[in-house]
């Protein structure tokens, strides 16, 4: 029996996705053999890669301004592949710090050898808030401007794009924990990139949206299979590409069209998150601690009053089909992840779950 | 119904695999979770890859003095990765070339600023030998000697490992088109690595088998998914894995072993090479262009002598359910590439089709 599974990732995906996926893992297309077996250089699968590009454009409007390229090594990968094909050595480059993985980036932008200018930090507000609009400004030279739009840990999302003040410098954002879950203004960006792992499929693949007069910046060693412009010029097929996460990202954005695109999902994904928002916060019993306008509709993190109950609520909350509840090892207490494949028979049964816990724990 | 598929990779993979993957795609060790959708943090997926882990080392006695890590972007992405570990700008290390894959190599450790040196080339035989044994040596002061075991695209196998001539610099192998499918003795090597996607599972992610003292000679730019010290320390989990690959990699692997090990895998590999070899080699209608000391066991290049007939050849092959035969797109001809999954019916099935198409043809 299928559980309801709030990990954050790798997490749920749609269950019709993986029942043609299993139907057809022996035999593609009648082709007699898998979808794992077949050359990336055959026409089918070439077709398949094209017809997940051309998908990703119809959902996001991505124009030709724009190359869409999957890549190895998912979004830590291009932490480093980022400076690599931005910038040079001693290169300045802006970063907003809302959370861990902002810092994980500005910390791999350092190895990468940037000058990485913090020029907004929350570190006050232990990384529950996002900076004010206008609040902060890009420095003279700065090649781009990275900020991290949906921080999975904290469950803190930036609720604007930052265009004025990147004052005409590329706007980098890592989408990872929030790709396709509402509509996206591309032109607004020079990179929008994240792992597939949430919203988009299997686990070690990246998909990036990249302006294309930033391709053909690379330092001369970046390794090759993150060369934008290398890449974008394969097809994302300089050396095997991950043809099975293709596939299935494939499989996920036709889900996400015939579901109604990114407008649909957007409707959903906020109800589903207002319900369990609100159940949070008319209860003195569980809590959220991040600023309303910053919260995410993707992951919410939440704990309760008296911590010494979260191992009782944890295991409960499995003998009732409610799975990977357990926050992250760094934060502690609870994290719901929504992404657009968790159902809402899924945010119901945990929030009428946390109502009776609250009830006879109380 | 399957076909008999002679793909140089992706590539055939065994039915029971692949039939086990799909049973349980929707809900694995009754999780009620796909394999896809689970926390690569949890318990499951920790035991599962520790098991893929322990496996790879029984299977080729790798001691505790080397780390098994799976790594994301394949192999192409280690050749970024190995000067990245192994070297500073303007070190040496020597190289043997031997044919395409080995170009790729020398080509990347450039790009990373290694002086490469090409201790033996095999040009003047359009790469269809191997270098003899003591007919080069290394240079003073090189890093590592590096060669590619079998070269998928010419089907040339080195017939030997360089330990003598190496005189102690550590030897560095890629493996990927010949991985797991006959013993190797792990301690001759410094590094042994290679994609998966030939004999061992999906596109997209290497396995490398690194001697524990070539651990934390990293530059300080290496991309963090790529430095090996960090990695083993993070049991491959820095960052989220490609999990699928390590799953599937796991069946994989106890389908080797419940087949007998790699002592096993030799003797069938030898057998179903040798029967094609023999039937190309006794026929003027067909022919192989390597020397047989260095043919290769999994990469069977074949041309025909008229070679206006190879798209009626390969034509005829699909129809007889024989794919992908169709030799590499710098060579032409046709390529039979018979990993461990190429079943002894496949080549006999390959064998009688060619030997009616020279009786119908010739």
């Amino acid at each position: 029996m299928r559980v309801h599974n709030f990990s954050a990732g790798p997490a749920q995906l749609p269950l019709p996705v993986l029942e043609r996926a299993a139907s057809e893992l022996t035999d593609w297309r009648s082709s007699g053999m898998s979808v794992l077996e077949v050359s990336h250089r055959g026409k089918d699968f070439t077709a398949c890669a094209a017809d997940a590009e051309a998908t990703i454009r119809r959902l996001t409007g991505a124009s030709d301004d724009y190359a869409v390229l999957f890549l190895a090594g998912g979004a830590t990968g291009q932490f480093s592949a980022i400076p690599g094909n931005l910038t040079e050595r001693g290169d300045t480059a802006a970063f907003l710090n809302t959370g861990q993985w902002s810092a994980k980036a500005i910390k791999e932008a350092q190895r990468q050898g940037v000058d990485a200018v913090v020029v907004a930090d929350e570190a006050d507000s232990s990384y529950t808030t996002t900076p004010d609009a206008g609040s902060f400004t890009v420095p003279e030279g700065a090649r781009y401007l990275y900020y991290c739009a949906n921080e999975t840990i904290g469950g803190v999302a930036m609720p604007y794009v930052p265009t004025a003040e990147a004052a005409g410098v590329p706007i980098v954002a890592d989408v990872s924990s929030m790709y396709l879950s509402r509509p996206v203004d591309v032109d607004a960006f020079g990179v929008i990139f994240g792992g597939a792992q949430k919203n988009l499929g299997p686990a070690g693949m990246d998909i990036s949206l990249i302006r294309k007069d930033l391709l053909g910046r690379a330092r001369a060693d970046v390794p090759a299979i993150w060369d934008w412009k290398v890449m974008a010029e394969a097809d994302s097929m300089l050396n095997t590409p991950p043809t099975f996460s293709i596939y299935l990202l494939g499989l996920i954005l036709h889900w996400i069209e015939d579901s109604g695109g990114l407008a649909a999902m957007a409707e959903r994904n906020d109800a589903k998150a207002q319900r369990l928002y609100d159940a949070i916060d008319t209860s003195d019993f569980y809590s959220n601690p991040v600023e309303k306008r910053s919260r995410s509709a993707m992951n919410i993190p939440f704990t309760l009053a008296d911590p010494s109950l979260d191992t009782a609520f944890l295991a409960g909350a499995e003998d009732a089909g409610l799975t990977n509840l357990k926050g992250h090892r760094s934060v502690g207490g609870m994290r719901a992840s929504l992404y657009n494949a968790m159902t809402d028979d899924g945010v119901s049964a945990l929030i009428d779950y946390m109502a009776e816990f609250e009830r006879t724990r109380a």
